[in-house]
């Protein structure tokens, strides 16, 4: 690869060529989008924290107003693009074969397949994990971060390049919150003190708490570029 | 490094180099442990599956029979580490300030300031991630994998490393199984598809259900080798 730095060590050169490549295909994917006008968001969080149960609870009130897709990354299994596709939208399964999260080549090339030109956005959502994914830019417009309330609220501070990195925060499952010792105060606490500039949103896809509140947010969010 | 092997792509071959490296290192460990007699197990999961919670439960039931020390792998924060000295055992915080797994040079470094001669026994709490993680031997005898009801039934399927490598899964937060859907059943299948040679454990720290089960496990395998 021609845009290589060397570096002391051979382990730190590898990464950043393998980081050069990804940034390469990242662009390349942003280029394909505006010329199609169509925006991108990545959804990214622990396995298990409701990626895929806040995309089924957005599909009605988001579809009425903007024609989008899906990619779902996973390591294995089409489960989560199946339940998506019972909702009648476009969705395509991106299977990493092992790798923790997506890179921007297998997305672009998934893109490739879509009808770019009847699409206003395509939603990724990650590999479940809290830590990879937000090393890699797949060539969104903006990240997404979800942390469920079983999960703990010191977790934007041991894992903070993803909230550092997010656009806004999905606190998901706040159903759950009565049979938890979940501290929400602590909890925001961490967040801002990760990134005090990003809009938080206190989520129930269960219960249809807050996601009237997400999804005007990525509805203006979608028409502000 | 003068076992990498040359394949026919530059970026499989740079992940070939980095797992040799980690591979000498955890055979480097296998024997310290081995000189002293002491056991090692590796506990993987995802964020806020509760590892930390598992091993505060575990401190007293262990503790009477095995001396242990603790090492908390995490990307930042040094949180869960005290946490666990504050039950009064020996527990060293790994930080890999940013990196998604503990490898082993880094656990072995930390092993070398541990009063080996005076354990039985190691617990590697890893970096909650339940894909990269089960990729690095660390010098283990056996890995422990923790999956929270609160993640879904389909997770060993879409994520099946971690499981076929695990001697053992504790299914953790069965307290919360009233207030969610998961299927119980339909998990221990899934596990079952994956690996059907492990047990399975499940377990609340909370209200110490299945404490003896795992405890006692972990003092027979200890005691195995």
């Amino acid at each position: 690869m021609t845009d290589s730095k060397t570096t002391s060590t051979k382990n730190i050169k590898v990464y950043k060529d393998l980081m050069g490549e990804n940034t390469k295909w990242a662009a390349k994917t942003r280029a394909l989008l505006q010329e199609h006008n169509v925006r991108m968001l990545n959804i990214i969080g622990s396995p298990g924290c409701g990626k895929t149960s806040l995309l089924e609870a957005m599909v009605d009130k988001l579809g009425c107003n903007i024609n989008f897709a899906v990619l779902e990354g996973d390591v294995e299994t089409t489960n989560d693009a199946v339940r998506l596709a019972r909702l009648n939208i476009p969705v395509f399964q991106l299977l990493t074969g092992g790798s923790c999260h997506l890179e921007a080549k297998l997305v672009h090339y998934a893109l490739q397949d879509l009808q770019l030109d009847q699409l206003d956005m395509v939603i990724v959502e990650n590999v479940g994990n809290l830590v990879c994914p937000a090393e890699f830019d797949v060539g969104e417009l903006a990240k997404i971060a979800v942390l469920s309330v079983t999960e703990g609220e010191d977790k934007p501070l041991k894992y903070p390049l993803l909230f550092t990195e997010a656009s806004a925060v999905i606190l998901s499952k706040t159903d759950l919150l009565p049979h938890l010792t979940f501290d929400v105060d602590a909890c925001l606490e961490a967040i801002s003190r990760v990134n005090n500039q990003i809009p938080i949103f206190q989520v129930s896809s269960t219960t249809d708490t807050g996601m009237d509140e997400i999804v005007n947010w990525i509805k203006q969010y979608g028409a502000e570029e």
